[in-house]
């Protein structure tokens, strides 16, 4: 059984992480770590693991001294130097933080306001979505887990981009997203009374998650591409809708365009496109490490509108970076993700 | 004591229009009619208004024949013949639904499939958005209420379009709106475990009220405007967000347009700009009659978007219907909807 | 117009407070007061008072100085030394805590770990259960307000506890409330991903309500009653729920127990005990101040099954308050409480 | 690979059996029914199934000439026969309805209106409660499925009933359940708007669960156990929760009444008894198999108060019957079962 660490295993996407991973077939979790928890049972944080596991969270370091794969889940800027520690180590590193998403040093800073600090490791890492950087992950030791945002956006135009069948310069993504999102920490925003029976946006124009998605978005394209990113936040848990809206560069057909998709992620075992007449919603996919994709024109027949659904804490963190282990480690890339959405 | 009548009263806009107006000083509701619930009293079908009134639904001649005021609130299709007869007894008539909402009956068999009945009154009926129909509305005896939908977008885009600030042929409108938009008809969609935790866009491309946004903003612009609108059911009962995102004709200044905004709207008792660096949301109009406005710019400064939110039920349908009237009967426009949302 | 101060403003009692005020047609809201957020306007914390008043924070000090009739909103342990320089003054004080709920402060010690500070004063105080205390808060300056859950017990047993009708040494009551009764304070348990989509007792046998409960339910039966009072967290943001069992001293037959209850609440303005057959429920009664009593039996018919409700922050809380403040003035009790629930 | 069968594929019960079996690694769903849905893939009603399965819904026929294992998830009345061709054709049957919970058929006729249609059978089959009756389930062919309710509760009561420790003539149940164990059926008080934001009980005095609850309580006392039982609908998907009073025959101590549970449960995989002083709540064992019991005192100590919760959709019913089919083909008792809640 390979061992694996996570670091970080007392926020939401750790405790995710640890939910998936004690049901992996092939795995065992081996230590867990949390600065704020430390020595303390995990089943004595999150009440759903008593009888489940008896692990204690310990220290970082014990967890990549111990384990063969390291998970970190860590508020941006503290992955980078446990994951220089675990590549000297030859240990595999997921971080599924912002720290290694970004590849211009400049850009990272400018959202950011941080340098890297190990900058010698970021070229060795790879952005990990499979369904574009399956070879590349393959053969890495360090992956920059996707955003959960971007991964929806990603994928909903994949297809599109790679065919270059749209305008770059002005791609409209408006996305909504359940409240596990913003993390286990205590906000006005998400406290019950005051998010219950709302909905908002937030940030707009100036979330982090927008030059992870212009970036991979260009490379797609090979060619620059601009979006407008406008994240809302839904009063649920789990999901994200992004409604997608974009320029075809000729007229369109939808039925073409449908096919186009079908095939492009036929072969992929995570990416449902759905027929159409169909919309895609959180509901079919909620649990899961799917991505539902369902495509439509306006009215007047000159906007594409994607809508592009996933779990935010499944394929938008911890069910991707399964996925990645799975692949770096040669697994079958849906061991352990072989889930069914409840239907209600 | 101006005498009111409810068509359609056992409606959820019905319901709502009787809730309102029980408590309005300077008008008493005489008679409620429903094809369903003949006969029987209002508060045994909804329980809320026990001990509040013990009005029993009659029919809608009835109605018609005892009251000065008559708000319908019928599937569209259903109201001409109750407006004909209205106006042909000098009554006043409010519709709340969309019969009368398109000047163009092309348009309104295009989407609704039908024809008009009563086409000679249609031209003396007025589209009752008061922020900019005011003084004709004053004047009128047959309005048209507007859509929910339509109230938050056309509200959002008055000042640019009036202004001609922004380029009309692609406006993105993507919507949001709590489950009460979609009435009492039970459906799956709407049934409890379905609805709950999931979101989803529905009817993309294909909505019914795309013409009536089309057709008022086009008038605000004297110009053709061309929207993509989508929908979305929000797993919550009242409230509707809509993000709206158009393109500058001249590279823009955010402090401008928030000042053009603030000017514009300065004398209007419902429509709030908020300050720069908030964003509107839901609770803070619920159960009000009011519509909040935040303006942003995406991170390029390229594109407006524009966040505007109001109540479905009031200002959405049966508050702005009650503005009307107070408007057509000259009194304080506010009468009756002097409401706070609940902070919680 | 009668002056109007809150003391501790910025808390969820205090924010309804004056929502509620603010819509009193005979009394103004003259000063506010927070200890978090003196010099700050209450429309800059709580978003929904933006165009609805401009008040400002001040300190308690000087809210006391400016009003006539103060209302405290603070946690236990703070208003007794308010309420002691307000009767000073000879202003009224409605005390929204517990500080003046037990009569014993051996009790009190018991429950809140603390002493009373200003003892003397104890003794001038009322309960405000208006339907059990009518008379003597009419002449009283201090009121204590009645807890949440306590109020909906009491009202749910009164007739039965005055005729003698149960046994009185094991009445069992199951509350269920709404989170806001939580407050505004930040917690995991009402952080909204822990609260959303579950339910759980809390305190169970430990809560600080019990012994207002025992002693009022012990008043109205002129002799000792034992409670077991659990109450549990209802994800919603607004309603409490008491399911009360208790056994009667003799046979009873449902139909005289509900003429007895009717019989008894005929000329309360806020308490409507349903037609036999319908079952009370929060949404009913939420957003008013009226609380809804319906009466059944179990399947043996040996014991009394009350279900009582309210809006805890309304006749729970605010407007239980402000009808105090109605009665004291003289006022005809429902001004300003004239609240229809909305329907959805 | 054991066929498996399900009739009544369609309703909520039949599709989370569905769900789960699908992951079940020694069992294959071969067939399912429906009589709405009969020629529909399964996916085409519930789109969560999209791309898991490529079932159809056949006849009920079909589906026990085909299977080895037949589960019947009807509306009561509806599976003695089926139950009975089960039998008569050496099938396992497990009913998921109220056809073969009650023992007396005058029971049965008093509650459900209708007398047993093949009362031969009755004998035969075995109240599938495992930790009630592990022994008699292992040899049995046909089953009856605990009702969701009654699980919660017999569960939480059973130490204490064994051991003869608490008084039978008057156990209050007060129980709160999520709205899938409404089912798929529409109704106005599963319309989201109209359940959103509210809590009620229903059914006071007179739920069918009821006698099913006595009859195995008393069976567990060998002695007559008196109920008092109400049943709540929470506005959530999932989940119970029973909270229960008792009076102890003789003065109790909570440590030995904690003991003794945890003894009493100590080999069983899905039963938890959770640590004095923690509460049992639904978000700890929602989407899993697993009861949580919690015990507490009065504040008086003078009633015994037993928190138990289950996921009613699985412990309450399909996991309970996979539970009941592994026992019977001599699985381990947790194959496909070992689940963990999501914390979130």
């Amino acid at each position: 059984m390979v061992k694996i660490g996570i670091i970080g295993a007392t926020g939401y996407v750790g405790a995710e992480l640890l939910r998936l991973l004690l049901s992996h077939p092939k795995v065992e979790v081996t230590a867990l770590s949390s600065v704020s928890f430390e020595g303390q049972e995990i089943s004595n944080i999150y009440k759903n693991f008593l009888s489940k596991t008896n692990l204690i969270c310990e220290s970082a370091h014990d967890v990549v001294e111990k384990c063969d794969v390291i998970f970190t889940a860590l508020p941006h800027g503290l992955s980078e130097d446990i994951a220089k520690k675990a590549l000297d180590n030859k240990k595999i590193c997921i971080d599924m933080g912002a720290d290694f998403r970004l590849s211009s040093e400049e850009e990272y800073e400018k959202w950011y306001g941080k340098k890297f600090t190990q900058p010698e490791i970021h070229t060795d890492s790879v952005y990990g979505l499979p369904e574009l950087n399956r070879d590349k992950i393959k053969e890495c030791s360090l992956v920059a887990n996707p955003g959960c945002y971007p991964t929806t956006i990603e994928l909903g135009l994949m297809p599109l981009l790679k065919n270059s069948l749209i305008k770059l310069d002005n791609i409209i993504c408006d996305s909504k997203s359940g409240t596990t999102g913003a993390g286990r920490g205590l906000t006005l925003n998400t406290h019950f009374p005051e998010e219950n029976e709302t909905f908002a946006p937030y940030k707009v124009g100036a979330h982090r998650h927008t030059p992870e998605i212009e970036e991979t978005l260009s490379a797609m394209a090979e060619d620059k591409v601009n979006v407008t990113f406008t994240p809302h936040l839904l009063p649920i848990n789990r999901g994200i809708v992004s409604t997608i809206y974009c320029i075809p560069r000729d007229k369109v057909n939808l039925e073409e365009i449908h096919k186009l998709y079908t095939e492009f992620y036929k072969n992929e075992r995570f990416v449902n496109v759905l027929p159409l007449g169909d919309t895609a919603s959180i509901k079919n996919v909620r649990l899961t490490n799917d991505c539902h994709i369902s495509l439509h024109l306006n009215h007047r027949e000159d906007q594409i509108i994607i809508v592009s659904t996933i779990d935010n804490m499944i394929k938008g963190a911890a069910g991707q970076a399964i996925q990645n282990m799975n692949i770096i480690l040669g697994f079958n890339e849906a061991e352990g993700l072989n889930l069914i959405a409840p239907a209600f």
